[in-house]
């Protein structure tokens, strides 16, 4: 790990290339030539300011909660400086950090975190807490001098309630540890966002994170039972009740706060017990509009998908050129699956049509009932159903997707997604508008940046909307570059009174954008709760509009 | 309407007497004996003390809203003074309130809400919120001097979204009106409470109910989409999104509220179509406990009752004397079925067994295979299948049964309702030690109180445990009698770390116990909220603590 450079994604281990057919529709649609990869610089390469953190300040540090756990070598202040956004990683091969957390501070116990909040209210020092250091949007990078708290440590099951089907764990612990030891029991979270691998439950609580099963399951903030939170104020533990009428929801004041209240240290929340069956049904639809009004349709009847993931075409076409190199290509065996089976789909020319996958999962007779419900309904709204075998390709590689846009920044790409929610009327026009958006953004020398979508996360009201963009970089200009893409973006989603975003949160990268759509009062009461919790404001700066 | 008591539940129209058996049935139990029903006074016959509100007072409101719209006689002052409890029920019997609000305003629009709090900062008035006035908590009594604003004209369907399957109301309109509307579109909110024909969408919100249904729909916080809530601070519009990451949520700050930050002028509801088909499953189960395990059992495999409703065998015993007299009670039809199936079911005997309702709605197929499913569970627990004829009896006569509490009050009996919520694991020890504490709170001169309980509100990780309490009441100490109930119960839910409310709200008889479960921190956190949006305090002030 420690040549790797620490701002790619995932396990270093794993091979990342761009499998042939991308890079060549990628080449056609831009007009633009892939140039050799130009790998990330190595973490020595790349230099952070000086540590403000003084001699004195790491003695009382250790004191509180051992030497060995006050890091601040070059490597541990890099990786905990930035998150996993393209702005992290265009600062990061910049070769210089502007900004880097003065230490590493790794409390074991909520014990621990008390302590190190008060030591730091009192010595007036800036607290960053961290997860998994997953964020693409800013939500753990220094606004000035600051300390991160990583969470690392506190990274254990403390008590899985068999009868409640409710878990209480750590805020640290990682996707795969918790739900290994859930499966053990016969349970599972149900909560799996594209970051599951490496980021944790405080993370997924602070940025109210969303899950691929998430139409079944709910958002992370609808798993929450209760919550322990240190803050500067004191230490706050809500009730462990499955609903209550006893104020507002004290919990909802906690899922979305991004550690400017205080640090999640441990959290209870509702298991499942492991699906006794799962099963897809995948479609082609010829439009993507039809598509989610298919969608839509399957949602209101009441029937309870786990997943739901609804391409437009440009992104159906992008997994099949995925398919192009199976061999080569990480996400090789859905992807050739889907390019297999969708040539061989009835009815629907090789370039066009949207993939609709449809996942259900849990009681085996109500897995059955429900899928084949949803089958009569799409051959309803004319699409084509095809090998299910697809949705289960999708599953099993879902979190190797990821591993692609490092080699892709490294052809010289600009590689991001956005994403929002809105209710079905405001969705096509959404589509539309911010796809027009980026692309007025980013064309530049007649080269147009390529679009894709997909919905996912379906409530009867609405969806999110997910969209990745992929252009040239303006090798100069990238930060700009990106900024007008952002800002593009941001005006629509505000015009339309879209959500700023769905599950990727706020940080500080969308903080202006936020501060604005949210308005003096919403950010009034923000910071009338920051106040009476954290009356010195040493949690996570600027951060969330504050 | 003009000469009943304002104090008495629903429609003055519906006769409301206690059916024969029933009474034998108390007698028996209690060692007491029924004398004849004691009427509530007439409205004319109970004190309100002067209004405060000044000519000039008037003058100015009168500006505001029209002089029409502002209402200080008698009877209208009485009845926004006071809620449906039995507290309430006592102050109004005494002939004389200790306190009153000056005057109801009636408000057309948000505008007109925000003209009255504007000019409410500036004369440093206090203002009640008042939806239906159902409240059982205290959450509509003046704590002092204080101008009540009535939603009562605030009470139109503004806007159906087909498409996304919301409704936007205004927040005065009371459930019937807005069910009625929803179900000529082919609609349904799906929210119930008991309350539903007397109380208002805002004081749902308000207060977080809950409906018979919630097991499927979800309780009001779960349907609320977006709110405008007018705060002295200003007003407030949520956005209509489907969900988001961006900051906490902020309708569940103004969700459980109870009219201490604003006003709720409009909502925005999650609704659903008007189910295909119902169906009812019906058991009776030989221990309280034992039907809980079922019920777990059902929830937990994922399925999807709307209604679950599990009596102990004392509430099972008062529904079935009920029935006695079937031509005069109430709830006749329901009982008297009850009875005649509860006689005939298989190995239960006569005094015996706990009756378990299971509501199924929503996609036919779906109905029928999840009630199949049910059923088979409940024969695994050795429940007795019995006529789902009595699910529908109770489901259509449900809005009836508070009618019995005027008439048994007016016989000399203490009668009020607790109820909390908790995960599976307390229910049972907390269904022991509610009715122990009751017993020992309530029991004197040799006679005991009979308690009723049942669960319903069912969550995978637990339920809301329901109390119905009678004892003859102690003529002269009655409010001590019932002050003495209540902190019986309040303790032992405190002790217990469960729910002080699953559905009635915290209002200002439960305050004290509030702010002691809460603690200082929840309490600074909900007082900072205030302070940011009510910097005068003057929005419903006494209740939630504050």
């Amino acid at each position: 790990m420690s040549n790797s450079p620490t701002i790619q994604w995932g396990d270093p281990g794993i091979q990342r290339e761009v499998p042939g057919g991308l890079i060549q529709l990628l080449e056609k649609r831009m007009k633009w030539k892939a140039g050799d990869a130009l790998p990330y610089p190595r973490p020595e390469f790349v230099k952070v300011p000086k540590s403000q953190m003084t001699d004195e300040e790491r003695r009382q540090l250790s004191e509180l909660i051992g030497i060995e756990n006050v890091k601040d070598e070059h490597d541990e202040r890099l990786r905990h400086s930035l998150g996993k956004s393209y702005l992290d990683i265009i600062e990061y091969c910049s070769g210089e950090l502007s900004l880097a957390c003065d230490a590493v501070l790794y409390p074991g116990t909520a014990e621990d975190v008390s302590s190190i909040i008060a030591w730091a209210s009192q010595s007036k020092r800036k607290i960053i807490p961290f997860g998994g250091g997953t964020s693409v949007v800013g939500g753990v990078n220094p606004a000035g001098p600051a300390l991160t708290l990583s969470m690392a440590r506190m990274n254990k099951v403390q008590h899985i309630d068999l009868q409640a089907q409710t878990v209480r764990v750590e805020a640290g612990i990682l996707g795969p540890k918790l739900e290994g030891e859930l499966n053990t029991q016969g349970f599972t979270l149900g909560h799996f966002p594209q970051s599951f691998e490496y980021s944790t439950v405080g993370g997924w609580i602070a940025a109210r994170s969303a899950g691929q099963q998430s139409t079944r399951y709910g958002k992370i903030e609808d798993l929450v039972v209760s919550l322990t939170v240190v803050t500067p104020a004191g230490r706050i533990e809500t009730r462990t009740v499955p609903a209550e009428s006893a104020g507002p929801d004290m919990d909802q004041i906690f899922c979305g706060s991004e550690g400017t209240l205080g640090v999640i240290c441990d959290a209870t929340l509702r298991i499942h017990r492991v699906p006794e069956e799962r099963s897809w049904v995948v479609a082609l639809v010829p439009e993507f509009e039809a598509g989610m009004e298919a969608v839509r349709e399957i949602i209101q009847r009441g029937f309870h998908p786990a997943t739901i993931r609804l391409s437009d075409a440009p992104e159906t076409q992008f997994l099949r050129a995925l398919s192009s190199e199976p061999s080569k290509g990480v996400t090789g065996h859905a992807a050739a699956m889907i390019s297999r089976l969708y040539l061989r789909a009835k009815g629907i020319t090789g370039k066009e049509g949207c993939l609709l996958l449809l996942g259900f999962e849990g009681e085996s007779e109500l897995v059955s009932h429900e899928s084949l419900a949803a089958t009569k309904c799409l051959r309803n709204a004319k699409a084509t159903i095809v090998d299910s075998a697809i949705g289960e390709g999708w599953f099993e590689d879902r979190f190797r997707l990821p591993y692609l846009r490092d080699p892709l920044i490294q052809h010289g790409l600009l590689v991001d997604t956005f994403e929002t929610a809105a209710t079905w009327g405001k969705l096509f026009i959404l589509y539309r508008e911010v796809k027009e958006a980026l692309d007025t953004a980013l064309t530049f020398e007649r080269r147009k940046p390529v679009i894709l979508a997909h919905l996912s996360h379906i409530y009867p009201e609405g969806a999110s909307l997910y969209i990745t963009v992929v252009a040239p970089a303006r090798i100069d200009e990238k930060l700009q570059q990106w900024r007008d893409a952002q800002k593009a973006v941001m005006d629509v989603f505000i015009k339309q009174g879209a959500a700023l975003s769905h599950h990727h949160g706020i940080g500080s990268y969308q903080s202006e954008f936020f501060k604005k759509q949210a308005g003096r009062l919403e950010m009034d009461v923000l910071r009338a709760v920051k106040a009476s919790l954290d009356p010195e404001s040493i949690m996570n700066p600027g951060k969330l509009g504050m």
